[in-house]
């Protein structure tokens, strides 16, 4: 297997097509993780999600240092992966936010679900966020020659179980 | 769409049975992210993995308060999650220690090709540590009943995208 970093605009490509990882908050240096969905903004080049109030919303209030962790692991011999540093920022709980987050509308309900809200469309304890990218890296791994039949046989396998 | 919260031998189930997910440690409140293979352990309730030195590795010893995240995700509307809170405790690189791992050997790959060591089965520089439990909880969504028509949409396009 060969490693090879990403460049940045492939970074931010993945980014922007998978739209799904994981999000580590860290509170008197104890890290937490949470799995989210997210847009990524080109222009801003920040990553906007929602969520409702919970530890990680008060831990991320008082340390808004956070890492976003993304991949897409094909097998063990082919896979992506692209680590965010960022900083937490909050949103005015506003339509305009809720407008910049519609097109990815199923998430809400992962969302909605984690706090049992039924009451509608704009719950009260909605929380909009926003992290801006300061640092991205990733990597690429790649089949040899020699181990690209293991890969496949591995993908294939993968591919039957799904 | 309905999350009910997973029992501890639910949560311990997906992590023998993934033995994939993302580590989180922390050094001066700043959270980073990697992706892990591991091992569970039932008798002694920890994970096991392999690494190579580098960031992650002098962080951990500086702060050794980790938190591990494995998540199966089916659809937007299907998903577990198991949150790990726990300690790393790095272990001498002995045979016994390699042994320990060599049921999942093909994971060994990803920590050679990621500091590109190509001078045999046991690196000077390997690093094998466990993490204890020290607190673990998950949850698991599943579709309403008017939800499912649409998780099973989701769910066979994944599929055909495979």
């Amino acid at each position: 297997m060969r490693i090879t970093e990403l460049s940045e605009t492939a970074c931010r490509d993945l980014l922007a097509r998978l739209g799904f990882g994981r999000l580590a908050c860290s509170y008197q240096d104890q890290p937490y993780i949470v799995p989210i969905y997210f847009t990524y903004d080109r222009n801003r080049d920040s990553l906007y999600g929602f969520t409702t109030m919970g530890r990680k919303v008060e831990w991320m209030r008082s340390n808004p240092l956070v890492c976003v962790e993304v991949d897409e692991v094909v097998s063990h011999l082919l896979w992506s992966s692209v680590v965010v540093r960022g900083r937490y920022d909050e949103l005015p709980n506003t339509p305009q936010a809720e407008h910049r987050l519609e097109e990815r509308a199923l998430w809400w309900q992962t969302a909605y679900a984690a706090s049992q809200i039924r009451s509608g469309p704009h719950p009260a304890n909605a929380v909009f966020y926003c992290i801006h990218i300061e640092e991205i890296s990733g990597r690429r791994a790649i089949a040899d020659r020699s181990e690209s039949s293991v890969g496949l046989f591995h993908a294939q396998r993968a591919a039957r179980e799904k």
